[in-house]
């Protein structure tokens, strides 16, 4: 049961990304389980991708691809991660690249491969293939997000999809618009510096692809890599953002652009946290904030040791404000120097430890109140500076053990 | 159920290293959660603290005192951490440490206490100090080793405490022999830097303090110190060797010396190991060995990610040769330029990974027989250099989740 995770609405097209799924049976016969996105000669496409040493195939051959073309189709399979299958692995992902190549009258490099699901199996290519060459153009649809959402899924409950438009007026005055829609999954191995998280995202706005990277980058930051469920990276994530071109044309000078950062950024958000609300036996949706650390990374590391502790996630799942262990996990962070008598820690708006010491008008009763929520952030001031982070996690669950225990079976 | 455990058989007495056991209904009327060890005047103390930020009072207090004076009584409650309790706490550690002074005629800074249980509440100082107070040195005997380990226990379900003798010829030939007994408890909250995790090891040889002290280091990095549970480091760790000077004297340079720090470092190993056999919910106990790292500290970064990773441990918990998520664990491990096209892996004698290539010639049968069992041993090589590690850890089961979220309850 996701925490407080509607399916999505139905999401805005994008002019110039068409989609069309299909079904290989790759781990059920059940549901689509292909989709393929085209994009127009004019779209720019820039991405981000897991920080494994073991990328999977379709990552490393992503990453190729990019560096020759401008790519013009993505493929994604679910069911099976092409990952941890060596050069067979990858022979298998380009195979799949020609394919969609040929029925779409493109070259094998603008075809972009992303693969999700288990580790370590070989790509039931010959069914992948033969489901691929019956793909027409005439398959491709603007309208084919929310089918797309549903054919990238492996654990995830709810399909994960979001919208925003964007206005502005330009230099001349003339209203300008654009919109943005992307589609994300995942649910276990989710950690930052991408997770088994695939994410597609589009507008039609027309962006230099170098503008389109940075801001990706940026926004990621601040969305897929703030979110951990049990802190592991896996091998094949990947975070996409395609400007069709279609539309309006976006600088970081224009009046617009800030507007337009600020959209994504709320997107990719909406869509990161999402994933938590999804995540493995997930009962409860938790955000950690840091502030008074003395650097971006220390906020982090205060903030994810905290996320990663088990026992302060099965308190969490308890609904047992059991503080001591957040107090413990924040006590173990690896902060040269910390001087505990300059923390403070809270529940919402209820004070646990003022400077090092236990607050003294802290009752039971106020923690209880608070962790009997589906939804609550612990707050963590380091008092030693200025920078801050927010990460959102899960809580640990019996769900999750049965979950991963049973994942493959 | 502990993962092959059984209970400890009667430790050897300790000249000189004498116990008592009382019962003050910290948590329960049902069994003795006080143990008193009291030490000749020519005992020599030394000890190995956690590294939490937030050390629980008693941590503190036990060691501002052994910066005074030498340790001639510990004090050790369960049920209760006097973690996170401010000054107050250390006030209730300091109370204790008097009432114990009092009825053994010590000077307060000449008791060490120590606390394992709850976080963030106070000691219950009261019944405490009034069961403290009954004690009479009459009280005290050489044979209450295996009372003291059942009294400091919380969550564990099966008592640990192991015995060595060793011998040798000294420089005129005469046959000596020292013999050591140590108590551990521990069952969560577990990882390096010492977790909820006590040791108290005795043995009758006379050492210098700083001779003990150092080896005591060095036997705890290849002890406790590489064993986790769930990565998270406790707030009140501690781990005491205390040589009670009645027996033979031993100095590095003597013939008995390596005998001796190899017997100490075999014995806490085994405590240790112990406590991860009694891992909260554990049923498997595996050996992660890395090798070929370029040194010591990437081998060890290597071998708790592997060994922190919830996917790898619900893997082991189904019994699952999911060994690509070995491999994803392995991949996000935080070394610099690792190559993949190095790494070998191995579960047991058979080989998953060969050059970073899946093994050509790896049956998923044969990983499942592996999997199936109760203990093995994960083998990992860098192909960096020539530094190795051990580290020991547990799975990951529906039962760590339901202990942890019904811990206080």
């Amino acid at each position: 049961m996701a925490v407080n995770l509607a399916p999505p609405e139905a999401p805005h097209d994008i002019a110039g990304a068409r989609w069309t799924t299909l079904r290989t049976a790759v781990r059920s016969a059940q549901r689509d389980d292909i989709a393929i996105l085209h994009l127009p000669p004019a779209a720019s496409v820039a991405g981000v991708f897991t920080s494994n040493a073991f990328a999977a195939a379709p990552v490393r051959l992503a990453q190729q691809h990019m560096q020759q073309t401008a790519p013009r189709a993505l493929v994604i399979n679910s069911g099976n991660a092409n990952a941890g299958t060596g050069d067979a692995g990858l022979a298998d992902a380009r195979a799949c690249c020609t394919t969609v190549a040929e029925v779409l009258d493109l070259k094998t490099a603008q075809v972009l491969p992303f693969s999700t699901g288990v580790i370590g199996e070989r790509l039931p290519l010959e069914a992948m293939q033969a489901a691929l060459q019956s793909v027409t153009p005439d398959d491709l649809s603007e309208n084919g997000w929310l089918a797309a959402a549903q054919a990238i899924m492996t654990t995830d409950t709810v399909a994960k999809a979001a919208s925003r438009t964007v206005s502005w007026c330009d230099a001349q005055g003339r209203e300008q618009a654009v919109t943005l829609t992307g589609i994300a999954k995942g649910s276990g191995m989710i950690c930052p510096d991408m997770a088994t998280m695939l994410a597609f995202i589009a507008t039609d706005a027309r962006i230099e692809q170098g503008h389109a990277r940075k801001l990706l980058q940026q926004c990621t930051e601040r969305s897929f890599n703030a979110i951990t469920v049990d802190g592991d990276t896996s091998t094949n994530d990947a975070c996409m953002l395609c400007a069709t071109g279609q539309g309006a044309a976006l600088r970081p000078a224009d009046a617009g652009w800030r507007a337009f950062a600020s959209a994504l950024e709320e997107l990719m958000q909406g869509l990161a946290q999402a994933i938590v609300r999804d995540a493995e036996g997930a009962t409860r949706f938790i955000t950690l904030e840091v502030s008074g650390a003395r650097d971006a990374a220390e906020a982090r590391t205060a903030a994810f040791t905290v996320a990663h502790s088990p026992l302060v996630k099965t308190a969490c799942f308890a609904g047992d404000p059991n503080w001591g262990r957040i107090l413990a996990a924040m006590g173990r962070a690896p902060i040269n120097d910390l001087d505990v008598g300059g923390i403070d820690i809270a529940l919402d708006d209820v004070a646990l430890v003022v400077g090092g010491q236990p607050a003294p008008d802290y009752r039971e009763a106020y923690g209880a109140r608070i962790m009997a929520q589906a939804e609550y952030t612990i707050r963590i001031h380091l008092g030693r500076g200025d920078a801050d982070t927010v990460v959102w996690t899960s809580d640990l669950s019996y769900d999750y053990v049965r979950i991963n225990a049973e994942y493959r079976s």
